[in-house]
């Protein structure tokens, strides 16, 4: 059997039922982040890796090196900010072709840099190797959070609201290796509301959404009108009838938004969410639906009714 | 100006540069783990990454999967075992072709996991991507150290005596497959030493020798007769007079050696360390040679007279 034929998803299950445990692991494989015990009263440790491959996360005719470095530690910070973190220190992985310019991959690094700094994150090591094969980086960034504030993808209850951040869909025109993560966002999310469970859109809603629900045990009832569907969604200029359906496929399927997924646990004296949010932040948050059983599995309701959402997006392997 | 021109070396040297600081970070690119502050009374993280490259690092018709997840995280506890730690969690990145089995994977997999739990290293998360260049890991490890107890490629001083565990030269013939990382030997020194530098031999004596006299800012004296060669290191079956000179530039340069160079203050109740060392440990320790001062370089003494060590060994892009 290959790697085609169980996918990306079915060799995680497999993984996470044959991962050495260790004493201070809390949450291990299958959410953004392992979540591990940390000494400090109160504060939990996070650790999470991505790798990003020439290729498949990027093309070099496309992208600048500068915004190769930029996506790359960007993934592992938008998996700090999906937990509710703050990322403390960062250490890259580079396999490049003895063949590449010294200017190529100090230009990376300025990329991993400049993000880094914005949150505070050191670059504090790693490892340069030859390999013949194309690009290839990975950067793993250890981060905190408090307790109490750590956002899961198992936090979700039936009831909670459904919310994303920013606009999705056609992220590969060229959000994708520019996305701010969105750790001030998550933060100011976690610290000022009831936050259910939390995770990165980086496979798309008709993914991601997916494995939300499994982690869970929950479903969802979407409204396909609710959604932010992003400008570069459409397929050519400006939306016009025939678009919209397409533009829902992109915000659903394209993946690579790097926006934040969550729920909002119901409660009396909650402040107004979107006003908030908005005031602070420009790329604003929207409602897109509600918790549900999982008896009722994730459904898609827009004008013409509701229907079951098709399962989709990126997948590896797949 | 490509990679070749620069070297590894004179790659890391930029970077570091160039790296951005983090509030907590002690000890960033360059040592063989970053040391970072840790809310724990007395104590320091540590955090480490190693990138493995398929036809540089192994190969597939020699290796099988199961040595090549073991060499992986291998590499790592290396790192955290040259600052005198101990391993808490790993995160794992894998890039493989889509062709790849599933079988393929849960071996590589097992092996990673096997080496994990003899050091009670939990395996918390990764990331698994389609590659069509090979196979490609990455392994990044956090660990701790009691402040007073983190040893350093720094910490070498004049007068120190030069030490390394094992013995040295043709990993390639299958140890750099199997080996387990000196983390038990590391903390039996640490705990009962008084240990200057240290660091493990992953590039070569020949090469990693240089890079222990840069960071410490002195110079060594090795005696090539007290090298500890290892019976892989000669061409072919029992040594003899014609192969001596050839194993000595093996145990010197072949590299992937994974034992732990370092040096021992002098201290008037030091204990015996070869016996205590040797009655515990199989792989024995060795003095080689004496630290002295930068101006005089890193001299091999042998008995047809001393010369200066020539630099050699394992650099990418070299």
């Amino acid at each position: 059997m290959n790697l085609k034929d169980i996918g990306e998803f079915g060799l995680i299950e497999e993984l996470k039922k044959r991962a050495a445990a260790g004493a201070g692991t809390i949450v291990g494989i299958g959410d953004d982040a392992a979540v591990l015990s940390s000494p400090r009263e109160g504060m939990l440790t996070l650790l999470t890796t991505d790798m990003l491959v020439e290729g498949v996360h990027f093309d070099l005719s496309k992208a600048n090196p500068y915004q190769v470095g930029w996506k790359a530690i960007g993934c592992s910070l938008s998996d700090v900010a999906a937990m509710g973190g703050l990322p403390s220190a960062a250490v890259v992985s580079l396999g490049a072709p003895g063949g590449a310019g010294v200017e190529f991959c100090m230009e990376l690094y300025r990329g991993i840099n400049d993000l880094a700094k914005r949150f505070g994150c050191g670059v504090v090591g790693g490892d340069t190797v030859r390999h013949g094969g194309g690009v290839v980086i990975s950067v793993s960034v250890m981060g905190e959070v408090e307790r109490e504030r750590v956002a899961l993808r198992s936090g979700a209850r039936p009831g909670d609201e459904l919310w994303v951040t920013g606009r999705l869909g056609g992220s590969l025109k060229g959000r994708h290796l520019s996305f701010v993560p969105r750790i001030e966002e998550a933060r100011f999310l976690v610290e000022n509301f009831p936050i259910g469970a939390m995770m990165d859109l980086s496979d798309g809603l008709g993914s991601d959404l997916f494995r939300m629900a499994e982690a869970s045990g929950v479903g969802f009832h979407v409204e396909s009108q609710r959604i932010p569907i992003s400008p570069d969604a459409h397929p050519e200029g400006a939306p016009s009838g025939a678009d919209e359906a397409s533009a829902l496929r992109a915000a659903l399927y394209d993946g690579e938004d790097f926006e934040l997924l969550f729920t909002l646990h119901p409660c009396r004296d909650e402040k107004d969410l979107a006003g908030a949010f908005s005031s602070r932040f420009d790329c604003g948050t929207s409602r897109i639906g509600t918790v549900v059983e999982t008896e009722q599995g994730i459904a898609l309701a827009g004008p013409d009714g509701e229907r079951p959402l098709e399962e989709g997006g990126f997948s590896h392997f797949g």
